[in-house]
């Protein structure tokens, strides 16, 4: 029998994204156990209910002991906590890496937590999920020709990102490797700001008078557009602070572009706003051809 | 033999609007004869080839003789026009509407090209659409379950109003009515706007630097989040500029807004962030309950 990738695989915060990396892995048949961690014990008990873990512990450093790899999926603003958790019981030979959203909070929360950055730590980021969250909503194909972004750094064991890197590639992902700086600024173009539209858009529109009727008549286009409003508010709060800089900076952009767009109304300006809807179209049908 | 509910409509513009009303009609049986016109002749000859229309006129006034019905779906811009054109050939008793995304507008349009408004006259918005445009596009079940907003007025006859009405019903929509002011408004908050920020966002990003590598990382939710700004960019242009005044509004409630989301992240308030993304998040699961 040949050794499998995974020994044992533990992961903190077995939701959407943890259960459907398990779920993946299991599929497989890359990994002979895993492990759930969680701060809420119905949602490790559901966990192992719907066969997504073997097995969970409440206790961070108990959950870790014995693992060859873990995987921290938990919203930004609790990694720190769960790295300081997970250090008594971690062998020095783990490999660790997550799933957050923002890459730079991460390094600095483990450098904090660990003191120095363990050889085995690979900061990752997997560019897929749905608006739905928790364990119910996943699924074993999330990931699958979907990108997963590395961003090792310089104290990375090589071996411990080939690890990472063959983890998510049997989970059906594209493994690409990113610099941290340059990590957090594209996500936030591409994912926190539009996030960030969205939410605004939608409760914009919630806190005028007539809401009901004015959601009533909102047709397809509405709905996909406000879909990420669907997203879980604690994680995307942990991501505007731990994002700000980024984030900060393209809204700024973004900002200054509505502007714009607005001034084009007001002087009634029908050739100024056909050149950015013609420069957005083609964008969109270039880069987003389905 | 009874009387078909329309005997000859007449389309201006046969596109994914007016193509999708043709072809509803058709399967329903409710229509003898369906004439095209448009400024473009091969626009006019792909409709008849595709079976949506049975013949077409490039000049308005040949193609409305004859006509019970006649349906205008062109952009905003070309209303009056379209109106004027087809003034000397309109019969007295002839049902006028359209499927015009702001209503004072084509209101006004009418009113302009033909002196007083005729009492066939009855302003429409079916809430229907995708991002795609043409007569290819078009589809008989574009309109089922969704809402036709209807916005008659003072002068409109009440038996053109049950005309319109039933002929929409014929397609599978929904038929409700609404004044027209408070149609634009609605209209500028739960499609205006959100195409405006989408196609501005698209457009953000691509005079990025980099703008290859950013939307290479765009995920399912920006797809989603900015289909809406593959839509037509002169149909959209029209809209901004004709429902500018209540576009504005909206535009300007929605800044401010934001602007609240940027300072709260500016200070890392992530309570007040939590605040309005739950808020935006319960509002869509409830309204857009999928």
């Amino acid at each position: 029998m040949t050794e499998p990738l995974i020994r044992q695989l533990t992961i903190f915060g077995v939701g959407l994204i943890g259960g459907s990396l398990a779920l993946a892995l299991r599929e497989a048949g890359v990994v002979d156990e895993i492990v759930g961690c969680s701060r809420r014990e119905e949602h490790l008990r559901q966990a192992l209910e719907l066969g997504v873990i073997d097995r969970y512990h409440l206790d961070a450093a108990e959950a870790v002991a014995g693992a060859d790899v873990v995987f921290v999926s938990v919203p930004l603003g609790a990694m720190r906590s769960v790295f300081e958790a997970m250090r008594p019981g971690l062998a020095a030979d783990a490999v660790i890496t997550d799933g957050g959203s923002a890459k730079q909070c991460v390094v600095d929360d483990a450098r904090a937590a660990f003191g120095t950055l363990p050889p085995g730590f690979v900061p990752g980021h997997p560019i897929a999920g749905t608006e739905k969250s928790g364990v119910t909503a996943a699924f074993p194909e999330l990931y699958r020709n979907r990108r997963v972004i590395l961003t090792p750094l310089a104290e990375s064991d090589p071996a411990a990102v080939e690890r990472v890197r063959a983890m998510w590639q049997a989970a059906g992902a594209e493994v690409e490797e990113m610099e941290v700086h340059h990590h957090d600024e594209v996500l936030a173009a591409t994912s926190h700001l539009p996030h960030m539209l969205a939410f605004g858009l939608v409760d914009s529109l919630a806190r005028m008078r007539d809401n009901d009727e004015i959601f009533r008549y909102a047709a397809g286009g509405f709905r996909d557009f406000t879909r990420i409003a669907s997203s879980d508010p604690v994680m995307w709060r942990d991501i505007c602070i731990h994002n700000r800089e980024a984030i900060l900076d393209m809204t700024a952009r973004y900002q200054a572009d509505l502007e714009e767009m607005v001034r084009a109304i007001e002087r009634g300006d029908g050739d100024a706003l056909l050149e950015i809807f013609s420069r957005a179209k083609a964008a969109r049908d270039r880069f987003c051809n389905e």
